[in-house]
């Protein structure tokens, strides 16, 4: 909801007490975390309605907001989705749709100039983002700050933008109390009938300006007099019921009085009430205790399975429906035949051929198996093409295809009980719908892993507000915490300035209130999404997945790698235990000591500098894979770089010096490099990380499949051997 | 337009030689820039058309677009105005509207799915927007990828976005072609009559993949199966046309071969055709001849103006129709004659007392009287609120208090010719106005001074997709400049965490192809925005704009500091000649060789740490004010560092440690460091940059204005007085 009119529904509607209020404006100090100005904060209450008819009680939440204000509409349609899942999980919430509703106060001049309400209102009767309707209110004031609607749009009514929708839409005198109420009565009864959105323009003016430094009077000068000269609702309501003999002057008078009163006493007594986080907190989850961004910690806790229950899960999801004539399409069988071919035991003995789409897989049905004791666990991810995959990897749905008939292997895996799988390809949206998950994901906590999918990773920005508002800074904010998944498509293949970046700088900068990985194994993989249910914070996870490697035969893992014991490693380096992927390119390396050069790396790029290094025969050269990027490993990455001490180092990246992680990884190895004391011998030059990529750009990548060619191989042959190097970073 | 059939218009609609898509096909590298992928790129023609009827020409231009396609919309819409305005300057384009069109070709999952679609369409009716109409063409193929409807929209139809904006739809079956061109015909005749939007559901099918590597029957066995027996709409039209005689089997068999002979030939020597980056440029503006981003460097010419001149025009800019009897409102009145009153010789004496919203009038107005020979410059600061000012500061309009009657002063001047001056209220969108005005920026080039202002400057994330991928990457994509400004409020002034921030750190971290700067005074605003037409390279232009300072009374300048030979200051050292602003806050400080501490910053900041200098009377701590950010100006730095050879250097910052300039200065000082040969005598540890700020955070600022104020004490005294900072970048 807006700015204007918040203290009125916190009181009147939530029922916090006026002296609370006065408090918090008296004394701005937060009680918690980096906080939020007052009118964005959320609140939640029970409240007793409908007395006369037997009182009944309401649950409230008011979700906090940035000063985007339209930008909560998505995140409050997840919020929403969320506990009517947790209300009634079996039928996935269909029947709780009637017990929870979505109301969203909008502002004239936002309702009708911002793009994303509409794209909120398309989700409306989608099977995966449907919440019965929601009741939008238009508070219609007729201004948006100085901007007179003949400015601010082509339509008639700000409320025009629901016709795309077929939403009903009432337009009512916000001067007429009664008819506001038989107006509200409509739409929630038209909402309960029908489960679809329904609009109220409730059309009314400013008195003041948008602000309280704000003088409307400069540039509407007549319809500021106008206004001022007529008389307030509530003065024109109550003389009506005097006229009316609903009420006498003398108790009229009494009301005013008594509210007066109120207002004096609980401003008077303010110092009384002690602030608490709760008060602002819209969700029931615990407050987070104080844990910020940069003190995350993530837990690297066992995140590996045994062996036989991987091979039980991987035959069951390739397995289509025993009972009926359900038939594979020809490439599916295929890849389901040799999903199920790289998990038996007699493969294993060479090269790991599980794939990134199996490791994901059986990480999700891992945890649709997870003991715990409530059972609406719900995995879902989502996003465009998410079913199939963009990269036709997932297949998480399969076709018959004899009858077209829809089979989803994790959501039926006969293996006991298990929780609700559900994959869901969105609308060609990104702002909704991550938006809608995040508020879905902040609701459900650790009891559901959602995962949202970029079709390829640059798409994100164009849900820039929903990760720089909240879910990088939700938690800094309003105590809104979520274990919400990124997985954004990166890797510099040739594909043009946009398909080859997931724009990891504006993430690497910010730094702050998620975990960023760039697995480089399928078995990295699972052990990040297992460690995000199984870890004790609740932090936002952006993972960086790959493309070509979907399908690429080095990258692939061992049933070992997913072993009990095994678990997400933050950084890889040769020689570690278990080195997972170099056995495909094993050059035998000279002892540490002779090593003469370090790359420093994330990605894909590892794959290939390690074959350029089998192929070229350099053994003096050692990699060492960052796969988490923050919070940044120091201790991981230091326990490595000890056992060179007479290297030099270099950070190799595909992307132009100014994007990826250069700015971000240089001063933070430098960091680790003098907390390193064996390297306390290597001479200041070898200490200082130079930087092999390509040169800065304004665009992301060349569109020239030829250039693009080019310059990898130059960069790479630059990261094995040149010595070189341009160092400096401007 | 869309990806698909693009080979196809450019062949059969734009009249591109078979032989040069081939050539493009085989030979990928391209010929200029960083480039594009080649269905991303623009191109322009001269046809033919309707030569039945006596033939005309038609010149056609395809804007480039990135690979988010829809974000194309509002770019045209500004291009289109920009061609609009043009070719009839006089009457804004009016009277042009009927003579240029835009047509944009949608998909039907992106045109239902993004909310920017419905954003821009609003943009259609209103004064400073309008193009007269828009041709809309759903290519309604009814998949998105792999996405069918049930699961892309709530709407029956994708076209049914259009309602809200009351546009007409005509659906047609995309089988039967002569019903298409009725359809588009009828179209266009309602555009020309009407001047307003009309959408085209063409209702189709998509016979191939999403792209090469698509098999759609995985997903949709029946479907493809189906499509697969449809018989081509070539085919069918062919035989129709053969049933009804009117061509013969025989004259469709020629017909037939003599297109595969067209095919054959051009394919066969498409060596012969030398690929030119005029071919890809949709716009007849030169090619940029190499510059990229990276390498931009702008002249430092002088920007001043006669003092004289500038007193007239400001005596003229705060005079109320002399003719009529307009009245000024009172607080409106009392700000013009403080501006003329700043002006006057006598009080130019002590400080200066010109503000910035008047040094902002007095650059638009020396521009708009430029001596140029086309007379069509046009200014246009556009964006939410900004013909008053978000904070109450500009007020390029008044309205007389009586009658509410506008008056532009700008536009205005009675000073003899001038060109047109705009100031636009937009609607409350951010992502379609600011696509907008890039379009209408890059079309007029240095014929118009285009300004963009964001209400608060973290507003702008939500048109993030257009600072990526146009305004930051054009150039180097499809050769495609703008000199647009953003104008972005920045500074932390305990307003919370959202309109504390303009969130610099993408911009800087992309640090290409735009100029950045953050001007402490407004004489140092005056010359960056008139050094941005004077300028020989067209740079778009990113603005950090003050909010408090606008209103400060030590925030202003001096006549003489906007007079001839004075120009835009990348750097401002204490001792500087023509030092604006430490004459308010001056001390007397020790001699160069006596100062310990050399504090760098940017912005606001500069105010409090010489307030608190003053006030502290600390006389061993120089200042040095970025005005310039990017290109980093590592020679004006350099040249002040060299006066301090005996001090350590501390950066000072209002935002917290990950966010804000840190990343970006701390490396770029450094290699200025090595370059001042003088402070090569400086020990190691002393030439190390500090950092003095506010701690990392996941939100850009407290919402807390105690805790704000609490921790800006704090920093300003640790930038002056401690010498043990933490100085770990993590």
């Amino acid at each position: 909801m807006a700015h204007r009119g918040r203290l009125n529904v916190l009181h009147n509607v939530f029922g916090k007490p006026l002296g609370a209020i006065c408090a918090e404006i008296v004394d701005d100090r937060s009680s918690f975390l980096v906080g939020d100005v007052r009118y964005h904060l959320g609140a939640r209450a029970v409240v007793d309605v409908d007395v006369e008819r037997g009182a009944k009680q309401v649950a409230l939440t008011l979700v906090p907001n940035p000063s985007h204000l339209e930008m909560v509409n998505a995140v409050v349609s997840g919020v929403v989705r969320a506990k009517q899942f947790k209300r009634d999980s079996q039928t996935e919430g269909a029947s709780a749709r009637a017990h929870v509703l979505p109301l969203l106060l909008h502002g004239d001049a936002s309702f009708c100039g911002l793009g994303q309400n509409g794209e909120v209102m398309q989700l409306q009767d989608l099977p995966d983002y449907t919440t019965g309707g929601t009741v939008h209110v238009v508070v219609n004031n007729q201004i948006g700050f100085t901007t007179v609607p003949r400015r601010a749009r082509s339509s008639p009514h700000p409320s025009d933008v629901a016709k795309a929708y077929g939403a009903p839409i009432i337009h009512v005198n916000g001067d007429d109390p009664d008819a506001v109420v038989s107006a509200m009565r409509l739409a929630a009864d038209y909402r309960a009938e029908f489960q679809s959105d329904v609009v109220v323009n409730y059309v009314c003016y400013r008195r003041f300006g948008h602000n309280e430094l704000d003088d409307p009077s400069i540039t509407l000068p007549l319809m500021s007099r106008r206004i001022e000269a007529t008389p307030r609702v509530a003065e024109n309501y109550a003389n009506a019921c005097v006229a009316e003999g609903i009420l006498s002057k003398d108790e009229l008078d009494d009301l005013r009085r008594g509210m007066e009163k109120e207002f004096a006493a609980e401003g008077a007594t303010h110092q009384d009430f002690i602030r608490t986080t709760e008060s602002w907190l819209a969700s029931t989850r615990a407050v987070s205790t104080g844990v910020s961004g940069r003190e995350a910690r993530v837990t690297a806790a066992g995140t590996g399975m045994p062996i036989d229950a991987l091979q039980k899960i991987c035959h069951s999801i390739t397995t289509p429906p025993e009972d009926t004539d359900f038939m594979l399409h020809p490439h599916v069988k295929a890849m389901f035949e040799a999903r199920r071919r790289a998990m038996e035991p007699d493969v294993q003995v060479g090269a790991g051929q599980i794939d990134w789409a199996t490791a994901e897989a059986l990480a999700f049905a891992s945890l649709l198996m997870h003991p715990c004791e409530k059972r609406w666990e719900n995995h879902v991810p989502c996003g465009q093409d998410c079913v199939r995959g963009t990269f036709n990897q997932r297949h998480a749905a399969v076709y018959c295809n004899r009858t077209s008939h829809e089979h989803v292997p994790l959501d039926n895996m006969n293996m006991g009980p298990q929780d609700k799988f559900t994959a869901a390809n969105s609308p060609l949206s990104e702002h909704a719908v991550l938006g809608f998950e995040y508020g879905f994901a902040s609701e459900m906590g650790k009891e559901a892993l959602v995962l949202w999918e970029a079709q390829f990773g640059d798409f994100a920005n164009n849900a820039q507000v929903i990760i720089d508002q909240y879910i990088c800074s939700g938690e800094e904010r309003w105590g809104q915490r979520s274990d919400i998944v990124l997985l954004l498509p990166h890797g510099y293949e040739g594909q043009g300035p946009d398909h080859s970046t997931a724009r990891p700088e504006p993430s690497v900068m910010a730094q702050a209130n998620f975990v960023m990985v760039q697995p480089s194994t399928p078995a990295q993989y699972f052990h990040a999404l297992r460690r995000q249910i199984s870890s004790p914070h609740s932090k936002p996870l952006v993972v960086l997945t790959p493309k070509t490697l979907l399908h690429h035969k080095h990258c692939a893992s061992k049933l070992m790698d997913f072993a009990p014991k095994s678990s997400f490693r933050r950084v890889i380096a040769d020689g570690d235990a278990g080195d997972d992927v170099t056995r495909h390119e094993n050059i035998p390396l000279k002892p540490n000591g002779e090593i003469k050069r370090v790359i420093l790396c994330t990605g894909k790029i590892y794959y290939s500098l390690a074959r350029q290094r089998a192929a070229k025969k350099i053994d003096d050269v050692a990699i060492i894979r960052l796969e988490q990027l923050f919070p940044f490993p120091h201790d991981a990455l230091a326990r490595r770089l000890q056992r060179y001490p007479n290297a030099h180092l270099v950070w190799a990246q595909e992307e132009p010096k100014n994007m990826g992680y250069w700015s971000f990884v240089a001063p933070r190895i430098a960091t680790t490099e003098r907390a390193t004391r064996v390297r306390a011998s290597v001479d200041e030059e070898n200490r200082r990380v130079r930087f092999v990529g390509r040169p800065p750009s304004a665009a992301p990548a060349t569109g020239s499949l030829a250039i693009h060619n080019a310059e990898n191989a130059r960069l790479i042959a630059q990261a094995l051997n040149a010595r070189d190097d341009d160092d400096a970073i401007a």
